[in-house]
């Protein structure tokens, strides 16, 4: 739990297709509607999700490839918020914190400028390991 | 912890391959032969796996699909319980509940009579993320 | 938090690609950097790499086949540290252990002697169960 006696969940995302990017974005803007301090970790796939244009170049894994554009479709009919919208809702609640692993970032020689302005803060394991340690729910995607 | 003192797991089951449903099934089973109350919460591919017929056919991701087959075969010889018998077992033990992901089952048009009689509850990642604050383990297969 | 009021970190190491191996591995050596007591579980895939020889043959899994080669030159120039050297690195500061999944080995047909020296113990999921529910960060990647 936090200082303020809220609830908190932490996200390693390390997946960069849109299925895990749904799933840890539908899990982090449902905790900040829920008044949950909410840390995103992205690393690997995740961390170049967040590059400028990534999030919405992002589509299904190898295994549902064939799958992918009847789902984008489906989302389009249903209007379903794009993962960039669900990430834009949980910034404004004033609850989450986003983290780019500053490792990753060497590994695909990704700058800080490359990515969303959204990114709070680049870091390394450490800080990650210091907030999910004092989390209630603690989930890697 | 739960009100009546057991120990308890949360699981966001997030993938429809056999290695990754025999995995959250495993620790599923264990956990309530070790009498802790145990939470799986079906998304995406999970929730796919749950229609009827689905976890009968969940085969191997794109990775290993090479190694299907062969496993398959080892898993018979084996006599290994599939991962419906394991879901069944950890149902008769009284202490599983299985909830759907109801924006994946309108995401995907799946309706609640096609999907296996096992499941308790339709519910979203609120009533999720509410159980998993409180649990003493918490994971995303 | 362990008996010795050490933080605890652990993860189910269910992948045997080499982006989630960096990840459990790099986050597993920045735990014990920060004296954490650190728990590895080893099942499927994960297991598979503990043979000898295996985390040398890691690569990347069919979504992102194509950027193996690129990804395997980056790390050489950067002369980042093998999965092995984390390994090992994580091993030297006493607080790493190793577990490696009984049933999994059934499955797989792999001994006690194929795998590499450093792991610790043959263990069911009930041991890993019963040190996740003490620990702080509880992950599967």
């Amino acid at each position: 739990m936090s200082k303020k006696g809220k609830k908190k969940l932490a996200i390693i995302v390390h997946s960069g297709t849109l299925d895990r990017l749904y799933c840890a974005f539908i899990l982090g803007s449902t905790a900040t509607a829920m008044d949950m301090e909410t840390h995103l970790y992205f690393t690997f796939w995740g961390l170049n999700a967040l590059a400028k244009g990534g999030l919405e170049k992002a589509g299904l894994p190898a295994t549902y490839k064939h799958l992918e554009e009847q789902m984008k479709k489906k989302l389009g009919v249903m209007k379903y918020p794009s993962p960039y919208d669900l990430l834009k809702r949980m910034k404004a609640s004033g609850l989450l914190k986003i983290y780019a692993c500053s490792p990753t970032m060497a590994m695909f020689d990704v700058k800080k400028e490359d990515l969303i302005p959204e990114v709070d803060e680049i870091a390394g394991a450490a800080a990650f390991l210091e907030i999910a340690s004092e989390a209630d729910i603690t989930l890697l995607v």
